[in-house]
């Protein structure tokens, strides 16, 4: 396999959840290119689920679509948090609720070309509902389901982000399995 | 529902496939805020499917994680091109497969927050094998397996992109109800 060889680099812009770099690539057959990238803050996705697996999932409205979009749980991984932690401190904060029991079903990435962005993804269980602490600017409704009808409404476009309906396609296939 | 307000925008980076706007918002409480976004070009995903269903993946070099890895044919769909004119062109030069029967199984975004980038799935069948035309820099080795060894790649972590991920489950979900 011949790799890329990064001849230069720059970071062009940086924010608190994304940067952005141009690259000068030497490709195997000996030709320049460059390259722009974005490397994206990973992210935890959470799934609390109900002692009868019932999923709470929020809708919460969303500036990149200027519409409430239904989804799980998730938030960037700050850079001295662990996954998990991470994903306790969402939960909690956009929720209100937490778990007793924490179990990492995947890990993924959302994109291999172009866009660098790592998600972690766990299910919750021996959850309680408390009182939540959105950030500013987030009005977060909590909607519990069943599996089934997460999986229609991916089959119905109502849920529609990637994170989403790999949880949800995901949790289905455990839970047949008798694995949740 | 309280939308947000764009103040301001300024595209500040612009490249063939993605571009980044900083954004000054009006939020719904009337503080303001600072947002930077991703757009990136909508991308077309293709599963090319043998009468038996099995599933054609493709193997290539992938700069982002510096190794060889295991995905969906994909690719960005040109200004002037629709979802399915992408899927058809990027087939058959990724691939060098044609098919006659296309038929798309999902519309979806990989990201709610940051990044914009919608998908475009598509399921190919009447399948012929051609002679491909990759893009400089591209080294793509076909592999086909049947769905249950792509769900077991997932579950082993061999295949970890978002794309592929939901395409898999999505055609082993419509599989299993004879909607193939």
């Amino acid at each position: 396999m011949n790799k890329w060889k990064i001849k230069s680099q720059k970071t062009i812009f940086i924010q608190r959840f994304f940067k952005v770099k141009t690259q000068e690539i030497l490709l195997p057959n000996g030709k320049k290119r460059k390259y722009s990238i974005v490397e994206r803050r990973p992210i935890s996705v959470i799934f609390p689920a109900s002692d009868k697996l019932e999923l709470y999932l929020i809708s919460q409205f969303r500036h990149l679509f200027n519409k409430k979009i239904l989804e799980a749980v998730a938030g960037h991984i700050d850079t001295k948090e662990t996954p998990l932690g991470a994903a306790r401190r969402e939960l909690k904060e956009e929720t209100g609720i937490t778990a007793s029991s924490w179990r990492e079903i995947l890990e993924f990435e959302t994109s291999a070309s172009v866009i660098k962005s790592n998600i972690h993804m766990f299910l919750a269980k021996g959850i309680e509902l408390g009182v939540s602490n959105p950030e500013e600017g987030e009005e977060i409704e909590l909607v519990k389901m069943s599996i089934e009808e997460a999986i229609k409404k991916i089959m119905d476009g109502e849920i529609r982000t990637a994170s989403t309906i790999i949880g949800v396609f995901l949790l289905d296939k455990l839970n047949k399995e008798g694995k949740l």
